[in-house]
Parts: C-alpha cells; structure tokens; sequence
C-alpha cells in the first residue's frame, strides 16, 4: 500500500471545514496531519474548538488533534482550504509559496486566469493552468472549486455543452441554509420565508460557468460564449442546493438525446474509479416529483448532480430540475476530487 | 346605508372557505347569510364543524352559524365558492341555474369560453363574458379568479403588456403550503425538502396568463399569444407564493420605463376604490433583498402584489420577483374582488 | 382629550423595540415622541435603520423620524427600554437620575429589592416598591417586565395561589426563536431541532416567579416561598412560549374549582380596563389539542394566556399547558401595560 | 457462517416497515424473505409500491421483489410488524397461531399478561412471557416494543430504578413528525407550532413503562409501582424524540452516583454484543446543551439513548434531557433487538 498524502485543512472548524474533515478521515490517498484555524481556536483539540454538525461527534483519531494557526509552515503535502474569502486572498498564495498545492473552496482566486476553475468530471485539462502559476516550479499550486451552485448546474450543462453546444441558460436556484456557513443565516429569516437573493451569487455563477465550460489551449484559457441568467434563492432546507433550468441549444436535440447523453456519459474521474467520484455523475430520474431536496442531496454520497423533470421548455428549448449536495459536491467533496485528480495526473508528486 | 346583499360559502369549512369567511365577515356590500359545506359539516355550528386556522376562533356573529349542505336553495344572492373541483363542476352550474352569481376559486370552468377568468385590476372587460352563459337571462353565473400562482406573475406582467407587449415568460415559482389545502403537504415532505413539481400547475400557468391577458371582441374572448414557460416548486412556508420571472418584451424597454409603468398604474378597482382594492396593486421595492415571503405576503392585506429585484436579463429582456398572498390575492380575495367589480359594474341587481 | 405622555424607546429598532414601536404607535396614552439605538443607527431614518421584522414596512408616520442615540436627553415623559442586559445596567439608572419614568424589559435590575417586577394582573401593589428608590423623589424610577418565560406561566398560577397556595411547580417550556432577538438562533441550530438549553432562563424563572408572587409589606418585598423546577427549549416557533405545567397545591382543589377560579379573574387591569389589557386576560380552552402555538399567540392582540388541557398529574396535583406571545405580553406589550398601570395609579404626573 | 432466518416484514412500504428493510437489508442473522403490504400494493415491486423516504433508493437487492399481501403464508422464519393497530390486533394472532414468531412495533397486545413488553437492555427476562402464549408450543409467539416515547425515557431509567429504586417521575416530550407515520402531520399543523398533545401517547407511557420496569415471577408479570406523569407534545423534528425528566427516588442519590450508575451499565446485548446492541446504551454528554435532537438521534446508529444536563431537581429529586431515534430505537431498530435478543436466548429454534 502506498504511503499517504499528508493533508492540512485551512478552517477545519468552519461548516465547510468540517466537510473536509469528514471526507478525509478515512480517505484512501489522504491522511489529515495538520488542522488549523483561527488563532481563538489554536492550542485547542479538534474536539473542543470545534462545534460539530455533521454527528454526536467528530472522528475520534480527529477530535484529539490539536488545532494549530494557518501558517504556511502547517506540516502537510496538500492543503483544503475552506477560508473565507479576504483571509484565502492574503494566505493562500503564501501557502502556495512555500511550496503547498492549495486545493480551494474560496472564491478568492477562481476566476484568475492561471488557476484552475475545476469540476474534474467537466474540465480536467484545466488542472494545466497551474503550471503557468510562478510558484509552481517550486511545487506550489492553488486549484479551485466552484460556487455551490455552479457545481450544480455545471455538471448537468457539460455533456450536452459538448453534443450540442448550450446556447442559453435560465436558472433558478433554491438553496440551502449551509451554503450561507455557521451562524449564517437567521431562523427568523429562515423560518417560513423565501430570501430572493444572495450577494454575488448570480454573477458568479455566469461567471464560473463560462470559465469552467470554457477551453484551454496553449496553456491559455478562453471562456465559453453562452448566456447565463441566474434568479438565486435562499430556502429552508439544511443541505442541497434544487435548481429549475431552461436551456436553449446551439443545435437542435430531443429530449431523448439529451436524456441519452446524460445516462451514457463518463468522464475521466469516472473511468478512473477516483475514490470520491461518483458513478454515476448524473443520476437521471424518470419520476414526475423527483430530484427533491432531502431525498436526493446524499445521491453518490453526496458527489451525484441528480437531475429529473426533463420536458420541453415553450420560451427555451428544453427545461429540467437539477439538484447537488451543496456542502460535499459543491465544496469540500468538489475539492478532494479536484485533489484526487491531481494526484492521478501526477501533479502531486 | 344601502342594503347588504347576501353571501353564501360554498366548502366554509376549508382553507379558503375560511378566507372567504375572514374577508367577508366585515364587508361593506357582503354580508354572511349562509355557510355550505359537506355533509359530515351540515347540521353543525360553524365554529364546531371548522378547524379554524386563522387565529384562535373565528369570528363570533359567524361561529354559531349552522353550516348548511352545498345546495342550490341557499338563502343568499351571491355565492362564493371554494369546491374542489370535481364537485365545482357538477354544483356551479345548479347554482348558476338557480339564479345565483357564482364568484369561483375552483378551476372547473376557468377555461370555458364564457367563463370570464378575473383579476378586476388586469381585465375587469372579461366580466361581460358572463352574458354569453346560458344561465344569465335569469340572473344566474360563474365567474372565476385564476389559479393562485397566475394570481401573482400576472398582475405583474398586465401594464407592461398593455405598455411594451410581453413576448416571452419563464417564471419559477416557490409556493406555499396553504395552496394545497389542508391538510395537504404531509409535513415530512415540506420540512427541510423542496419539491419541485405541483401537479398540472404549469399547464395552468401559462394558458391563464394567455386567456387574462387575451382580449374580448364582440362577445368572444381571444388568448395572448405570448410564450410562457413554468417551473412549479412547493417551499416550506405558510402563505406567500414567490417567483422569479424573466420576461422578453415586443417593444425594448428600459429599466426606469418599466418601474414608471408599475408605479403608474391605476386600474379600475383602484380608481373606484373598491373595498377589497389594494392601493397600490404593485407594490415596488427597491432594496436588494425584497419581496420576502413573510414579509411582503400582507401587503395591502394580502391582495397587493409586491414586485422587486427588477434588473436585466442575459437572457431574455428583464428579471424581477414577484410576491402575492396565495390565499387571499390568489383565491378568496380574488374573488371577493371578482364580486366588489361586478356590484360595481351593475351585475348583481 | 387629555395630551398624551411623550415616550421614548431604548434599543428601538430590535426585535423588542419593534414591538414597542408597534405597540404604541396608535396608543391613546403614549405618542412616541424619541427612537433611541445604537450609535450605528443614530442620525438615520428609522425607517432606514432598522430591519423591520412584523409587516412591510414600519407605520409611516414613524418611520420618517430621526433616530437618537441613547442619552437621558431624550425628549420624553416616559422611557421603554429593550436594552440589553450590560446597557441597561449602565444606561437605565442614568435615565431615572435624569427623572425619566423606566419601564425595562431587561433583565438588569430585575431582582433588585426597590425594583417592582411587574405584570399588572398579578402584583399591581408592587408598583409601590419605585418610592424605595433614591431617584423616585426626582421623579424618576425603574420599573421592570419579567422574563419572557415567566410572564407565561405566573399569570395562570396567580389566581390559584391566591385561592389554594401554590406549592410546587415544574414547568417545561417550548420557546420562540424570537425570544432570543435578531439574528439570534441561527437557522442550522433551529431547523429540524430542538435545543433542551437556553443560558440562565431555568434559574431566572424560579427567581421571577417567586417575586411577583411574593407580597410587599411596608413598602418591603418578601419571595413567595413554594419549590419552582423549570426545564427550558427552544423550538422552531417564530413567537409564543408554549409550556407545560405540573403543580402540586398547598389546599386541595378539584379541576372544577381550578377552571372556576380562572375564569372568574378579573384583576385590576381587566377591571380599570386598561387599553393594553387583554379580556379576558386567562383565556380557558377546552379542546384537547390547544393552545397551540401558532393559533393561540395572538389571542387578546398578544396579551392573554390561553390555558388548556387542564387534568389530573399523578405526581404533583394537576397539569397544564400555558401559552403567550413572549414578544408582547412577556416583553413589549408587558411594558406597555406596566406603564398603563403606573399613569392610572398617578405614578406618571 | 451460520444459515440466516428468513425474515418478513408487515405494512413494509410505511414508515416504519422502511425503517425493518434498512436494519434487515444487511442483517447478520437475518434475511428478507418476504415484504407484506395493502392489497393496494401486493403484486407490485418494493421499488414500485414503496414511497421511500430514507435515501435516494431503497437498498437495490430489495427493490426488485414482489410485495405480498399480508397473509400468515408468508415465507419466513420470524415476522416483524409495523402493521396499524386495528390491523394488528387482527393480524398478529393468525400469524403466531401459524407458528411465526411476531415482533411487533403494534400496540394491539403490549399490554396483553402474556405479551413480553421488551426492551432487550431494560428487561430481557420478560421473554420467557411468550411461554404463557397458547402459540407457544406450536413455535408461535407476539413480542412488542414500546411505544416509541416510553423508549427514550425507560432505559434511561432502568439502571437507576436498579440501583436506587425510581419514586415518581415527570416526563414532558418533544416528539418528532415521523411518529405519526406518513402523511401523518399536516405542514401546516407543523410549521412554526407546537401540538401539546398526541391522542393516548401520555396514559401509554405511564402503563408500558410501569410494565417493562416491573418484575415476572413465576412466570406471571407484576408492574413497578412508581408514580409516572406525561406531557406530550408534537414539534417540527423529523425523527428523534426529545424528552425532559424530573425524578424522584426511593433512595437518595448524589448526581455523581447517577452519573456513575449511567456510565457503568453494560446490560445484556451490550455483553453479548448482539449486532444492534449499541455501545454504549446510554451515552452520558456533560456539555450544557446536549443532547440536541438533530445532533444526537442518530448516537449508536439510532440505537444508542443520550442523555445529558444531568442537574438537580428543586421539586423532585433530579432532572436530565433524553433524547434517542423514535423510528429505530422506538420503533424498527427496538424490534430488530427484541429477535436478536430471542435468538441469542434460544426461542428461535
């Protein structure tokens, strides 16, 4: 059995933190050596600085870790970070600096040209963009993964982007209480209540899904061309982000080649057997009142994009319902993929 | 003061049969004569037969009413009724024939040629339809209020029409519980779920927007021929359907011109001042984050449509929210609105 | 029409001071005369400053007011603070020296011997207690509001321990989420949870209800002596304190005697009829299932206590549930009618 | 590896026949044979017939088969029930007439002299009650779990009834949606409320924990003779019912002494460590706000009951918080332990 990868988690207490922690505690390329949070936290066990969600408890060889600060000397080979975004932008690059390959969920640097927006299942050449990061000669890279709901819809767009070329999407989001982090949002604006909107989520989402649709040549990154118009919801759901989507095509398919498409693709994480993959990447139901929320979220342990409802759109050409863990698939999960890929193509030696 | 003339509830009992009561049980031209319900209700009082939801009881002059079997020989000159639909469609007529002016939430006949489909502020000119039904030779006929979503989205749409001409709508909807009845959504399915799909609700969407935003010549009703795309999704709130809706027009419009035409409009309930009138129908917000369910569902006692995030769509021309009480604006209001415009425009002498 | 008393609100744009706002926009005796907040908040609109919760949009003709920052310059007759606790501590000693008439909702000064803690219907005599402090020959005083708990459940003993002595008491409540203001609970603490914990309330009901109902002789307070046992939750409720309630007797009473002395309460608020009074002010169901608390908060526009499901308890003598709206009777509207109480009493000359 | 019993499951497609598929899916001792339901659903795949709510799917290799009608020719060794009372009560009988040993979730004959009342930590010995059955002897029995709020509260006691002997206790519940089966709870009834009342719930746990806590001599059963008060109550959870206890005790006890008594019980499936056995029963947390019904329901896969703010009691003696998962510790999983139990002691020959 080959040795592990030494990982460090950058706001392992956080909500998204904790994802990481929970994905990598029995991870079979990975080993959690290094946690680390904010200095209110540091000198603490895991255990104790931290106010676990996901169960009872945290894992136990995790719980009696001491929680250490996000310095650069963190003693790991790659780093998942869940910083917020400010703290991403200043540490980030010295993490990168020192030689770490940064695996990201913070939006910080995402739409920089030379970092890698990343859905390994959508994208993996642009893993080649580090490569043009002036750290990466001394073996330090960020790679990102996408806003949560971006990681929805991206998926789902990808195979009949290539079949048919996606020439305008409307989508609707609904998503849950988790993607806002801990505290987050208010019960008493959550409870029997729709919130119409999340600061930059709309444009981010046309942003990143242009990016990651996009072509890489040359070691240069050109983005896709199609229109993208997001309406972004907060609802009161703990995990799972349900999106609504009218798609209008370049060229002209039926619902049963797109439906096609979908069951028969299987792109590289899938034909690899990455651990964190799921097979398969998009789980196509056929029932009138499916994806749901609770009931779909944990679909490829929380990896799948389940989409469902597919029929005729009379303003775009076709429409659907899509739907992924916001939390695994749309953060942690996204960027232990995006690491697993890495090690794969042999960026992490 | 001149006589009120008097109102019979058809299905009293129920969610909307309880709105009825609620917003009549004051009114200025309306006044309770008779509660009709099922079998299991009649014979009862009232306030024993109802599991009354609106507050701790309902009103006292009415809770000692003895609730009534839904037949034709109702002691009342109008009638409002809140039937399922199947048993709308066998009793609407009897009424009508009976002489009674039928004022319906129930969807049975809306989409009859001579069933005039009502919202007074968007086309109020509808209501002569009613001449066309057999039954109005002796006094008797049915009108309808829309489908509760349509409630919403179409008011919104209605001055723009007139202004611009709406070509295209895809509009989302996250509708409340309180729209499927009680007891309706099985609270296992709305607590932390969203489903996307309400049974027939899009078909219902779009040919209601079509037939209130048609025109009627000579006597004959005429639809819209706009497209119109919908996706339905029940959300765990009380009262309150929300939607987005992104909306291409015939003529460009900018911004400013749209919200000049949403604030100018003064239809005719408005300009009559009938009781039931909200001042004004479009209620336009300008912070980032409004309409919010909870917050807005009241406005104008339920019966305004509050509108917001109004911004430019890649996609098609503009985005906005739009927000209306589904129980009130969108069903037992509506048609209380329904009445106020006909004893207005001398049909219920 | 006599001129009304100038008011002041403290921490005004809270979810507390909301409430004020709401309460005594219209009331006969008060005009609110003073918004008073944080310094982030001073020198705004408070329609621009506060983030209001209950309805669209505050009354107009407040929200057009500048708001102060909490200084005992305010311009006004009388002070309702919704401070919190460390403010009022500082703050509402430097308001009485000034003269200002206090009524709190904070916890502060509570427990303090020359501090009535007050609910009108139970200990009106305790009123008295305010020419104990040294401010009160100036014309200024402190008067408190209970915990939002505790204003729950003693009005329901009240009347039985003055008839019977109450002995012993266990209490379990089930609170609102705006029991601990805005933002407060966070949604992923509150969705689809119960939290069996809520910091010091346990300890603070037993105290409370000890006091009020305890007695002042010569102008001396002295605790009421029976055991109080109080397990404290918070559930996803938005407003009312719903709470079950088990008590043994120091005289016997049958369920019918118990029944007959609710009813017939008739406190000195209810008799003066005082405009923030609710009648009755101990509201008796009989149905199994209530109250609940989303049918039953509002009874008496917040300030009754709706009891029901009165029986037998084979440990102590008989059981309970009680509920109130903990946002109006047990803080704002608690206030409102302490000082309704002192302006009929003459304290407010 | 020993041959697996066949095992059925009546009412499979309900909430709680949901919950006997997961835990015998995969069982060690046990194999699905044979899946009952309606009429409506017999004749139609388990996929198909069944509304499933745990995941996505139900487990693939159950899926497929064919539901049967409930009828005592099913193939299997053992039965386990989730049958509807009135169902059960019929039901039952025939099936321990043609020798199928029943373990039931049903509370048709929990308090029937000869029925084992079983909790396999709690009171194993009350098996040998199926002795007494006239089933008996031709391989037939009944055994029932409790009540799934008795559950929660009676393991928690037991070992202290043990140890100091239990006087009287004062129980208040805050049970979670999934009790009442699907649909069962209205949204509406559900949403931002609490029910204080669930019909016979209170007089059940009274009786079953007097029953289970009591002693079998001679083969004849006598109940424990303490003194047990109920409140119980409906909130928006979807599993896991939360419960607060005063108790008092025949024999004093410090908090350290329960505490111990707690930490030191290893009854006999944790000794024998059947597979459903949890380790520990009883999961002691000292942090203030724990155990929290989201967090905690799921300790020991369902099976484990978390206790915690262990305290005194001003009234009675002390007071704690239990919580543990309705539909399997409560339901399901209590079944599922009771054949385990059965099998380890014998009775499954």
């Amino acid at each position: 059995m080959p040795q592990k990868l030494r990982a460090g988690i950058l706001a392992a207490t956080g909500t998204i933190g904790q994802r990481f922690v929970d994905l990598l505690a029995d991870h079979p390329s990975f080993e959690i050596t290094a946690l680390a949070a904010s200095s209110a936290s540091a000198g603490r066990t895991y255990g104790d600085a931290c106010a676990w969600q996901l169960s009872s408890d945290p894992p136990a060889h995790i719980a009696g870790m001491v929680v250490r600060e996000c310095t650069p000397d963190l003693d790991c080979d790659v780093v998942f970070s869940a910083l917020p975004t400010d703290q991403a932008r200043e540490l980030e690059p010295q993490f990168a600096a020192a030689g770490h390959r940064v695996f990201t969920n913070a939006s910080a640097y995402r739409m920089q040209n030379d970092v890698p927006l990343l859905i390994p299942e959508v994208n993996p050449d642009h893993l080649q963009l580090v490569r043009q990061q002036k750290t990466f000669s001394a073996g330090g890279f960020i790679a990102a993964n996408p806003n949560c709901s971006a990681a929805v819809v991206v998926p789902a767009l990808a195979p009949l982007h290539q079949a048919f070329g996606v020439h305008a999407v409307i989508v609707n989001t609904m998503q849950a209480l988790s993607g806002a982090g801990y505290p987050g949002v208010s019960a008493l604006d959550a409870l029997d209540n729709v919130i119409p909107y999340i600061p930059t989520e709309e444009e981010k989402m046309a942003a990143e899904a242009r990016k990651m649709l996009g072509t890489v040549l040359d070691g240069h990154h050109h983005d896709a061309s199609f229109k993208f118009s997001a309406h972004c919801n907060r609802v009161a759901t703990r995990d799972g982000h349900l999106q609504t989507v009218s798609v209008a095509l370049d060229r002209p398919a039926s619902l049963e080649e797109i439906a096609r498409v979908w069951r028969a693709w299987q792109p590289e994480p899938q034909r690899l057997g990455l651990p964190t993959a799921p097979q398969p990447i998009i789980a196509l139901r056929t029932e009138p009142n499916r994806p749901q929320t609770r009931l779909d979220r944990d679909a490829g342990r929380g990896m799948a994009v389940t989409v469902g409802r597919l029929r005729t759109c009379e303003v775009l050409d076709f429409k659907f319902v899509a739907l992924a863990h916001n939390a695994v698939r749309g953060a942690a999960g996204g960027s232990v993929l995006n690491a697993e890929l890495a090690l794969a193509r042999g960026y992490l030696q």
